[in-house]
């Protein structure tokens, strides 16, 4: 395939999982490391004309499971991710377009993720994403996530 | 208004969370303490044809929200409510339309809640919202809320 890693990555998205269209999710970039996503407001609203908070979870939730679908993919490995479990702090609304961006963790931890991926057909990572608007970082997110052959 | 509170919950769901139509989200019912929504696979479905953790967790959140909305409007305060922090644990896969339940805690919970509320314009509650499918409990989620006088 000729196509970048974030090509095949927005076009996975937008096959796979039809809300991140509704979303109006993009793929900004990738670095080997960090994914970021983007998504405006206007879909994404609430009643606050802030984003709606179930938009940030989703939006996170997908930043997640975009970071382990690169780096799966760099492996050619074809595992399937599922998320196991989550939280995430609100702790300033978000009052426009944002950016929500999740950094895969320190080279030891993804080197025995894959290892164990490998060995077992099965492995966890646990991941953190941010969501920024305007330059200021105003939700943090945890999500673990289950990688699993199929 | 003649309005059941079920259906001015619908009514603001759909004009207030734009998100919530893209979802499919209908208010299915509300007895007093717990509200029940409900929304169909396609709209919310993901790569392995279950439903989408961010769908699941965006709809557990608007429960808690309804729940609270709900309570507000039966006291006659007009109070917004946003989301503080949140956490979720996606236990087994949602292979099928589900629906989403919240109650309200018990009774001195929310008298405390709602007196806190009239006296300092501000209260916080906490409430669990539950995913089932098929009879099926399988995501628990607790979120904390902040109504706020506008």
């Amino acid at each position: 395939m000729s196509e970048s890693p974030q090509a095949r990555l927005q076009a996975a998205l937008a096959r796979e999982i039809p809300l991140s269209r509704a979303m109006g999710i993009s793929v900004v970039s990738w670095d080997g490391r960090t994914v970021r996503l983007a998504a405006p407001l206007a879909p994404n609203v609430n009643h606050k004309a802030t984003v709606f908070g179930g938009s940030l979870s989703a939006a996170a939730t997908l930043a997640g499971w975009s970071a382990l679908w690169l780096l799966l993919d760099a492996n050619g490995l074809m595992e399937q991710v599922v998320i196991q479990d989550a939280s995430i702090e609100y702790r300033h609304p978000v009052t426009g377009d944002f950016v929500v961006e999740c950094s895969l963790p320190d080279d030891g931890r993804v080197a025995h993720f894959l290892a164990t991926l490998r060995e077992r057909g099965r492995a966890r990572l646990e991941l953190v994403a941010s969501v920024t608007s305007q330059e200021h970082d105003l939700v943090t997110f945890r999500g673990r996530y289950v990688a699993v052959r199929p």
